[in-house]
């Protein structure tokens, strides 16, 4: 058996980012770019108001001082004459300070009586206008890789950038293995029960940004395993759930080694989910998890994530552990890292009584797992502890 | 002006949920179940071992005592028979316990001869069987409404539950003001600047579950404005953005009073963002964001983010703020509620020095809004601020 940590680097050694693809910014966002992105101008283009209001040179814009209004500049179509003295422009928030003009008076701090002015306030001069590139010149970029949020495809719309190049999404297949299982909606006999965890780490992978692929549920055979096995080919990577124990029925390791599966590692000192393989198999990955449904979508955030994050491009270490003090006690470790299903609320974490591999109802009242390292000691309620967001 | 919680009632006062689809439990991530779910089964549905190993009458399981293994219950397949003294059942993780047997003894435990086993350790009677029904009973409930997340999807599936009734998807269309704007990927007029703010709200909404639809940018007229309003008719939601100041050019509010907008309120105290307008429309809810970039994604995250959860269900709390400690002092805040750009790290938040409303490289670099209400007192590094999470 690795530790979680020698494992998560071992499966990390075996990814290489995958291709790029170039992209319409509207698709972009949750995607990661893969070269920089380059602002082709600057933002603002000109000197702008940063109100609605009249500008005016500064020098002459005292408390009392009368001007007269000799046009308007609005956002789209600016003044296009030259402010002389005494003069004034009605200017728009956003659009172009007109030539001569150092400073913008906000309307609420003027008289007007038809085309002549009058302000009533002293002024902080130069004020209410952003200078031309006052949030980004041409030629700044943004730094790929990096996971692009909402507010990201909003600075790159503003560089004037309408498509990305960003990492491929990866094929993800998931196979579930075993004779007990049906799939949702179909009737079980007596002795089966019904494939769930394909449907969880489908919905996970969706959410990394992974492009998953359900394949029909693997019987124990070989005939079935190789067949499914040969459905997944194309695949970035094949995630195999159940059948990975050493159980006389699982199958999994033997028929993946046949079929050229060079294996990285297999047991990991981990609670739940000891029973996690993971390798090379011809052009995919191949990520072997243990079919108890909590073990299941436990070792899919521990490491499948962090694969479909590396295979996009991003480092490791992309999903920041959090940090919440115990609710209450918590008892010593034996020699496996223990993920513990848990609540976090108000910065405080309270860990599950039942924790169980098989109670899918306390995972999903759960909102994180707590990370308590190998033979680590009892803490005490009020200590911090690490967590992965659920 | 009105507070920012006074507005975000009357905005919530508006929604009304959408109407319920059936959809099929793979496609159900991220969106909001309508109706409880039950579970059409036990969990489960038969006592099963947690274990590899062997199934014995539990008074029988001494250290030292031996038993002839008379066949095997695997996962799927169940041993047919009863389990009679001094017999044993090789048992798989999962596989039904047979009649008779009471207690697995794991393989680790056990010395095997032929037929005959020998229990090699003391043993915890009874042990290693989870009974019927141990994570839920027939008819539990998982109580609508409940945003599904990957762990959800795979507790539904283990209930057998192949389709859910949820919220539908808003339908959002999002029209963008002003004369100066241009669509990325063109080339603008000297006076002129991208359409940013449509894009980020686009990637925001579909984080949010809503299907945005992106309208032309409509021109500083009445008959532009009326016409692109007329194309979002259908729409659960119509989002403008820019024309809702009082600038001469802003002709957002008088347009859509004159196509029938009731009006709810305009102006909200708060910064950035003041020009907040909202109101029903027709069929439609209409909600007008001011056009400055930063002020338009800062809306959207306080605004735009809970009415799109509540049409789908949610309740108006679904978006929990987060505190932090303050990496530095505060200085007292004004009469608006004030949403500053910052980066929160390890529960340090880092308020960003530079705030001015046009600056999205400054949001883009966030990853969290505080929240200052309005006239607070000055705040000291070390004390803790409430955020928004970008």
């Amino acid at each position: 058996m690795i530790s979680v940590d020698d494992a998560l680097d071992a499966l990390i050694a075996l990814v290489e980012p995958l291709g790029t693809e170039e992209i319409p910014l509207i698709d972009a966002a949750n995607r990661v770019l893969a070269s920089d992105a380059v602002a082709r101008r600057d933002q603002p283009p000109f000197a702008a108001s940063a109100m609605d209001g009249y500008a005016v040179n500064g020098a002459e814009a005292d408390q009392h001082a009368q001007f007269k209004v000799v046009g308007e500049s609005a956002a789209g179509e600016r003044f296009a004459g030259q402010i002389k003295a005494g003069q004034a422009v009605r200017i728009f928030t956003g659009a172009p300070v007109p030539e001569g003009a150092t400073h913008v008076v906000i309307q609420e701090e003027i008289e007007r009586r038809g085309d002549l002015i009058t302000i009533t306030e002293a002024q902080n001069v130069p004020g209410n206008i952003r200078p031309a590139g006052n949030d980004f010149r041409e030629g700044a970029r943004i730094a790929a890789p990096r996971l692009l949020r909402p507010e990201d495809v909003a600075l790159l719309a503003s560089m004037n950038i309408a498509r990305v190049t960003v990492y491929r999404r990866p094929v993800v297949a998931l196979i579930s293995t075993g004779d007990e299982l049906v799939m949702p909606g179909e009737t079980p006999g007596p002795d089966q029960i019904i494939a769930s965890n394909t449907f969880g780490l489908h919905a996970l992978l969706r959410d990394l940004g992974a492009v998953p692929r359900l394949l029909p549920i693997a019987r124990d055979t070989r005939e079935s395993l190789e067949m499914t096995f040969k459905l997944a080919r194309g695949a970035d990577l094949i995630i195999t759930i159940g059948g990975a124990s050493v159980g006389d029925h699982d199958l999994v390791a033997p028929v993946a080694a046949s079929l050229g599966m060079e294996q990285a590692f297999y047991k990991v000192a981990m609670r739940p989910g000891k029973p996690l393989m993971a390798g090379r198999m011809g052009e995919s990955l191949m990520l072997g998890l243990p079919g108890n449904p909590v073990s299941a979508m436990v070792c899919g955030h521990v490491f499948m994530a962090p694969m479909i994050r590396a295979m996009q491009g991003l480092p490791a270490d992309a999903a920041p552990q959090r940090t919440a003090r115990l609710a209450a006690d918590l008892p010593a470790n034996g020699p496996r890292q223990h993920y513990q299903r848990a609540r976090v609320e108000n910065g405080e974490i309270t860990v599950f009584d039942r924790q169980d591999s098989s109670l899918l109802t306390i995972l999903a009242e759960a909102n994180a797992l707590t990370i308590t390292p190998p033979n680590a000691p009892a803490m005490k309620a009020g200590e911090t502890i690490s967590y992965l967001p659920l």
